[in-house]
């Protein structure tokens, strides 16, 4: 008998807004795998704090590079790629001996996840399930207080990553827009935004759905940088009776 | 003592794929609202089946018009904005009263929700609380088995109500793209999807997580009209280590 991996996704922070289907699962899990930054305790882990059984066995995955080496160094795939395989080879000595494990995402697995990478390696010969979850994004924009998208809106998703003009060309043909991984990119986003005519509608929040959530317009918010969970949200502005 | 109106975001169809706190105040509402089609008994309403309590108020919100006129009949907006102010009017008897209301939502209420129409007009006097919750496109992408969105890929949502041009433009800048309100306009969206070169990527999603759902390649789907719950999915190809 195989065990079962399981992609519980968490939600955007707030274990309230864990999914019922997440929240039975996380519970009664013996084996939780999750990833995080070296020598963080991993915002996954942090989400789940007092729900896990007594007896749970904890992985953690420790990520061997983050911001520290660009995307285009092929240094940084070589060693993403060697750490995920290692991963999966751990989950696989649990699941080989029965065992279930129960892999804890943010937000939905499925979207720009870490988890990705492991299902990948592991759909052809281990079950799988993946458990869809409230999205950062969604978190955010209802943080705003302000629905993000009316009648035919068009919604783009970007990644402060890409470069400006790509940003500025996928803004300009959207109504509604939410913008992640921003970090140290904010000023080329503010730009983007800037061009696309879409500045002085941009709202900034930081740790949506948690303690610490903010919202603020971008307009007021100084400084080169964001946080990790930092999201951008233009609302649409389209038809409405 | 005024009463509050909760905009619970049920998810995507399965009960189990609703939130923790969203289960609660479905649980314990004493009062539940819910839009419909005339003569239907209600997608969301449906959701909760078995979950009400035994003393719960109901109240059907029964849209006055859904397709049988256009958007563009100045007709469409009166009878909708009409339908909406004797939908709030009806909540505020009962939140003047202390009661609180727990209007159910298919999907997140904040994204192309109905919901939006009721809280703009109650938030400026009616304390209004929104549970994000699963979109409906999560489901959707969830139930391909393949991840929506990788590395720094563009993803755009469009609706299939827009014009073919419309939709071929943003098609062309996204990397990942999730149609919905397809319905009869099926045959325009593969048009569009032809012209941008995502048709042979794209899956059709039908009454994601819920028991009567399909997943097919959009190639492989004949006729020209979905039922209400379908979405189209075109998965990203970005980074991947």
């Amino acid at each position: 008998m195989t065990g079962r991996v399981y992609g519980v996704g968490l939600g955007p922070g707030d274990p309230d807004l864990m999914s019922v289907r997440a929240d039975r699962i996380v519970r009664s899990a013996r084996h939780v795998a999750f990833f995080r930054k070296s020598g963080r305790k991993g915002h996954a882990r942090r989400i789940v704090d007092g729900m896990l059984c007594p007896d749970v066995i904890e992985f953690a995955m420790e990520y061997p590079v983050t911001t520290e080496i660009p995307f285009s160094d092929p240094r940084y795939n070589e060693m993403l790629s060697g750490f995920y395989e290692d991963c999966v080879a751990y989950i696989k000595t649990l699941t080989e001996i029965g065992e279930d494990v129960a892999v804890l995402c943010e937000g939905d697995p499925f979207f720009y996840g870490s988890f990705m990478h492991l299902y990948m390696r592991l759909r052809d010969d281990t079950p799988v399930t993946v458990i869809p979850a409230i999205t950062g994004m969604s978190g955010a924009w209802t943080a705003t207080g302000e629905p993000i998208t009316w009648g035919d809106d068009v919604m783009t998703v970007l990644m402060g990553t890409l470069p400006v003009a790509t940003l500025t060309r996928a803004m300009s043909n959207a109504d509604a827009l939410v913008v992640m991984k921003i970090g140290r990119h904010l000023p080329k986003v503010r730009s983007a935004l800037e061009a696309a005519g879409m500045a002085d509608r941009a709202w900034l929040v930081q740790y949506a759905a948690m303690e610490a959530q903010t919202v603020a317009p971008l307009s007021e918010v100084s400084g080169d940088v964001t946080p990790y969970f930092s999201i951008i949200v233009v609302h649409g502005q389209g038809r409405r009776p």
